[in-house]
């Protein structure tokens, strides 16, 4: 794990700045928009399931594919179901013409917290983000994430 | 809590796009550093207190201070302090000429520990965020994002 200093690519003070701005604004965000789901006892993970599964047919999704959309692991998508489940907001089912199916379900309470809090969380959204991004500003940030996203996404599960 | 569906600014597609990108990289990029760091024991977290101390003079830091750059609450960071001390990275103490003042130090082990995980630390995120970027890219991402940073560090603490 021994490297030399001088082999070291250092940030410059402008990558340095623009780095540090973009962790603050991956933190603060996710910290604001977690507190304000909170009235409603959810957290951004539930609420990423909750639309997840009522955007899908039959408000249903394989665990795997949920795992994959939702980039958790299956283990820990699986706890997260568990807490969902007890709350009465998803059920899991086992598919009968396909034993190794197992699926989670939007139950009609999941469905009603969900139409009940998208609305809030839209404004949410467009309150710390959106709207402080000019339309041009928020196409120069798409394209820019864009490709750290397919690298980041084609790196999950490997060492 | 409720609100008419009419009145609801509900995201375009190119909005929904945009932010469903920035949403993986911030969480699929902090995966990733977190994983770059583990070999060495330490999280983000840590790794972001040892900068801020590495770079104060003294190498101390009043734990308030401290709260503030890292964007923590001063009960949360008081548990990572405490985790941090008995890894013998830092250490806790008063300030005799200032009976309020309780200060988090960089022990030695601390400030080899810092000089020898920097140089992986800054190649991974140059490997999966700076050198996807184009010098220009970055100026954008920057100029966007830092309004959404100061508004937002501008909301802490405040329901």
């Amino acid at each position: 794990m021994e490297m030399t200093e001088t082999a070291t690519r250092w940030l410059t003070d402008t990558e340095q700045c623009a780095w540090r701005t973009h962790l603050d604004v991956s933190r603060l965000l996710t910290h604001q928009l977690e507190k304000d789901l909170q009235p409603f006892g959810l957290t951004m993970n539930d609420y990423e399931i909750l639309v997840n599964l009522s955007e899908s047919d039959d408000r249903r999704m394989r665990m795997s594919d949920l795992a994959a959309a939702t980039l958790q692991s299956k283990s820990r998508l699986s706890h997260q179901i568990t807490r969902m489940e007890n709350a009465g907001l998803v059920r899991r089912e086992h598919c009968e013409s396909d034993r190794r199916g197992l699926f989670a379900v939007l139950t009609d309470l999941g469905g009603e917290t969900m139409r009940k809090v998208a609305p809030h969380h839209v404004e949410s959204v467009r309150r710390h983000f959106m709207d402080l991004l000019s339309p041009g500003e928020l196409s120069e940030l798409h394209a820019a994430l864009t490709p750290i996203a397919e690298h980041l996404r084609g790196r999950r599960g490997k060492p």
